[in-house]
């Protein structure tokens, strides 16, 4: 998601550190951030940071981290946590390609990936985040019997993800191929989801996981 | 599929031993019935047989076996062989819980399933062809580099096996999440497949090899 240039977005951040991480002050230490034995869930690519803030609001026992690394963007998710008081979720300030370096190896239980750029050209396949050296990535980072959840209504991204994970030896515990059809009301639409959706694209889902 | 009983069947299939085990006399012996060394494609459930007639015109250097255990179905697939005048192509009257009992272990390149009983209630799961028993002996029989091709427009089933065969150890090679639309020419409709489609129902598709 891109967003006009706000000069001031990087002093916004900066005036709450203690939920926000411009520079890596936290990377390895994450567990020590959040001082408690929580489960840790992230989202890459957080945008407007509505899907996030509302599972944090929910589940005060998991701890949330949401990772963005556009600061224009990342503004919208802290006036939301600011808003709703959170105080069990922070903001990394990143790209995904840098995650081994804020988390230990097996430190998190679940990664939500949520309309992720699908990148459409080909020679753009190495950008899109089930690309397998994300999978490596996550797999790093992940714990043995950790998941990942991925929305999106791109077609084209949804089938080269199945290919993608499958190919990496991940496995699919659940897939919607019409979520908004099948949802059974737990699902929790984005701000991008529910604007597609309104004008009719199908929504996909999967929850997915490394064989052992 | 099911079909009004035809007390003619029987007869009209026995006067075709040639290309038609009834009994199982060929179990075991697949290739010799050949009489050559050409790669065998078997597909599980023929209906109507145009699918699977279509390729053998096109194939000529590939043997196909159709499989179908409703005998007042497979007279429609013997009709077609007859008039076109397939030699590459074999008819087996069974089911697919028997199919290590004609096959030798790897003795075939390829498995097509096309639109299979979707059983959608959750208490016969262990009726759909991509349950984990069926693939079982799909990895059995097929060699190592074998693939399953395997089309249906009930979403649900093919959401049911992209889990199953991920959580076997499968991994797909190709997805397509609508076919008629992304379709580059080569698709082979089957007669099911025409008339559901030209009613706007989506067609799903993959492409699945084992893990190795």
């Amino acid at each position: 998601m891109r967003m006009r240039n706000k000069p001031w977005a990087e002093d916004y951040l900066r005036e709450h550190l203690d939920c926000v991480d411009l520079d890596g002050d936290h990377a390895q230490s994450i567990r020590e951030w959040f001082n408690n034995d929580n489960p840790i869930h992230i989202e890459v690519g957080s945008g407007m940071g509505k899907f996030i803030t509302t599972l944090a609001s929910q589940n005060p026992h998991i701890n949330y981290i949401s990772i963005e690394r556009d600061k224009n963007v990342m503004i919208r998710v802290l006036d939301k946590v600011i808003d709703q008081n959170l105080t069990n979720i922070k903001l990394l300030c990143n790209d995904a390609v840098q995650l081994t370096e804020y988390f230990k190896p097996h430190e998190i239980e679940r990664i939500y990936l949520n309309f992720s750029d699908p990148w459409p050209k080909k020679r753009h396949a190495k950008r899109r985040l089930t690309y397998h050296t994300f999978l490596e990535i996550y797999q790093h980072i992940l714990s043995t019997d950790g998941e990942i959840h991925f929305k999106t209504d791109n077609r084209g991204l949804f089938a080269y993800s199945l290919e993608s994970m499958s190919e990496f030896g991940m496995y699919f515990t659940k897939i919607n191929l019409n979520l908004h059809e099948e949802d059974t009301g737990d699902n929790i639409p984005t701000e991008y989801e529910y604007k597609f959706s309104e004008k009719g694209s199908r929504i996909y889902r999967m929850e997915a996981k490394f064989h052992q």
